[in-house]
């Protein structure tokens, strides 16, 4: 019986077998699988676009997966997916924030950087959940690596977590998947919901298939 | 460790095993447990209020819980949840709308009686996703036992979700519990993405647990 | 000829007759009544939740009534009392916030508690109004008695509608009925409309049984 | 002490003089008076923009009224009075939308003419509570007059405001000023809130004296 | 042929003729003409309401037009020319922010005073792209001639207009005429999209007129 | 001095030669070039994807122009070259949806396929503009040079601008390139503004260089 295939966009191998670790407690239903000519991060728009391409392929090229997720924040080759066919397609984007919905009644959002902040803004009015986002923050000069094993950058992510509940947000989506090693601690000390986007579209795309 | 508590607020033992055995697929993570005083089914807006207070309580006597899910699809109690505490409460309604917006771009309910149709919508503006509507269609005359078993309602239910289709649906909440069985059915039938509430809150909350 | 029936959700005798005070220059048309068995004070969600079957069983209690106001800024058992039958019910929360759109663009509110800020704007949300909040503001550490009572606190109160102004509100909603004594003053004082929500639902009643 | 001072924008005296009976009901508190030089009945956008100014300059030379309400369904100079000062300055149409706010979660509008929708969905949109409008349906071919007094037109009305109340509406807006003598038997008739703009604007107008 | 008549509904010559600089080079398919009898500059809502008429009669009396430009940032008269007929009838304000939302995905505005800005988020909420609307600021104490020709108040415009972007906005609108000479330089400076409202309102309507 | 440059993303050299002469009378402004490796024709959502990455080579490859415009409905690289730089860069179907919403209050499309309708609703949900949406309508089995050659299907043409007309819209947004050589005889023979995708954007992009 064929798996949910993760596709990660990018080339980082280290960042592939990171995800398959993180879903790895839901049970034996997922693969994961990089791009090997993809570049080592997605982080300019034509990344984006060109990232959805290579998705779009490597999903084409794996007939026997049962659902596809796109793990990249900015849910490249989403769309492109959607109207190949009609198996399960899931954004990890969109399924953080939906999953925030499920948890508390507005969100908000910690990004790495503040130049991706109106990229999410734009993705959130077009998923039509605006009047639910309380804010969004960023960590400006932390790297990706650093924001889930530093010290000292988990204290500012605490700390922007708090203005975001302080803000009216019950549930945190993390916008970067390097944040994934500090969730549940966060969650434990903030006392808010605190989402990961691989693990959220993971669940989901799990309830599609063993429904 | 402690587990999943779906909460059934009627008293039909039937239906708690089924949701049981429903979400079983997903592995030992859940629990379902009925209202023993509760009413047979929960009808009006008032058995909807007091049964928000039997879930209260109940959620109150299982401190061993890790995640509690309102199992009715006027999420009875949810708020009430919510304020308890910072444990998981996920309501299937909601849950099931928010992986409907996970799967497509617009979505679509087809409800048992035309007379909850207002009750959704005001549920779906307060949720403040009223753009990705497409429609809500009801099966006037349809028990809950016949809309899962009986084939001739099985001709109904898809000439519904069709119609929703035809109005731009990608994804169809089923609005009642009783039509479970044929979900799969279905989504193989109209190529449509077909949601059971209980499934999809079910999933969201193994992601928050197993995280 | 039937009254209207002004419900005070909770057993604290001051208050029902506070309310009975304030709605007395609009005519004789007014009962108020309380809970004996209820709160002192209605606090927490699930205070609302109990406080609104309480008014909707004094509600049946007295169908020689003409129509019925809850009167507590939760608007506790609105919904129940709408679905019971056909006489007009109204929330003095929703009351304050549409007379104060029928009184200028953009309107804000002066909450007692922080803590509250969050259930309002959800209110609001619900609503589908929140196109013309301009703001909401709180009093911490202050008392509902002091509220309207103390000198020192009527300066704050008077800074706090002066700030929702400057933000754009030309209409405010007094968000504790321990407001009420300083409404027409602060109106002369900040030049913008005041709203107190027991006397805006009593108004908004009587035309319904009047005309 | 000053009144509220009804403003006709147009010169038909019978107008004027039923407006005031309307609202005698509710009291003392009102003085309904016509524009002299005003056109027989407000028809066009023209009509609106200079009814506007006469309602202006009628409020400019009664500086003894308390409050002034625009008692036309287009609500001629509304944002002027606003913008003259801060008495209380309500419009009909407004009023009427948000009592039926206040009455039903969703709303229709019956209108005399098909022409005039697209301007009061405009208004809606302009409140901002096109989210709770349940549709709007017109009565082609009736007069002012026979809407609230032609036997055959009662039916026609009487079956809107069903179609309405299908479409999901708890409150009915009467669109047109001839309907007012219709509204209590058509509101015993469907069980649905009837509601009469003007009757709505004067109800609103006595709590912003009174209390 | 007939040309686009551009009406300046104050009588300020200057204005008038800066005007008809301004469009000079889109072509010679522009006539400029102001209101002999307006007054000197649009300030207030009653300013406003009487402008509008002079815009319509002037219209009326230049029924060789091909298109009308209303050519004051509250579109006086907007509403009226278009219920006239079924030419072209452009405002400068909603082609600025219409022109604004081609350009960049949210907009600023830089308004001249502070209260001008609840009348056009008014304008904004009622044209239904609020949505899009990352802010607006106000040049307290700059008169409109000092706007576009004061070096001193360049460095405000240019801080206003960096603090827009800073809040996400990727295109600003001049919301005074008086800054139309520093438009290009603005450009330049900030790297934002900057809109004259008369400029963007004339494009408009070439393409209605030659296409 | 550099032109705005009009990037046709497919390979049909006649659509681009239509183009040419489509803008021709706003003056010698424009370049109209075509992808000679593109398709013949933009399709699926893949071919949106691909001809973006397109529109962004030949807007590098030409850094003379001074704008560009991306001309095809579904505005492939819009987004793309809009993150390259901060030259103008206006996409089609946003410019024809935005001069509608210039032109009147509400708009409706007249779209070649059945299937592109939940794509173009997409497209304005993301723009934020959905409250002004009248309705869309297809020519379903109608061929893109039919649609502005064939008298029959003028006549279709003809009746689904008239039926948008009764929904409420003012001014229709013709869908597909094929219809432009209908728009001038559709405005006189229906009474509503009739908007040609390239003409918009054109005249919107004139005034960025111009002014």
């Amino acid at each position: 019986m064929g798996k949910i295939l993760i596709i990660n966009p990018n080339s980082a191998q280290a960042v592939t077998e990171g995800i398959a670790r993180a879903v790895a407690p839901l049970g034996p239903h997922f693969e994961a699988v990089g791009i090997a000519h993809g570049p080592a991060t997605i982080a300019s728009d034509e990344d984006v676009a060109r990232g959805g391409l290579d998705v779009l392929e490597m999903a084409r090229s794996r007939p026997d997966a049962r659902a596809y997720i796109t793990a990249c924040f900015s849910d490249p080759g989403l769309d492109l997916l959607r109207a190949e066919g009609t198996k399960p397609a899931i954004g990890c984007q969109e399924a953080a924030i939906l999953t925030a919905l499920a948890r508390a009644d507005r969100f908000g959002i910690i990004a790495l950087s503040e130049r991706s902040i109106p990229r999410h803004l734009r993705k959130i009015r077009q998923m039509g959940v605006e009047a639910r986002l309380a804010g969004e923050l960023a960590l400006p000069g932390v790297s990706a690596e650093a924001s889930g094993r530093d010290e000292a950058v988990y204290g500012l992510v605490c700390a922007r977590a708090r203005e975001l509940g302080d803000a009216g947000a019950g549930a945190i989506v993390l916008g970067c998947a390097g944040m994934a090693p500090i969730r549940a601690r966060l969650e434990r000390d903030t006392g808010l919901a605190i989402i990961d986007p691989v693990l959220a579209a993971a669940a989901i795309a799990l309830g599609t298939i063993l429904g």
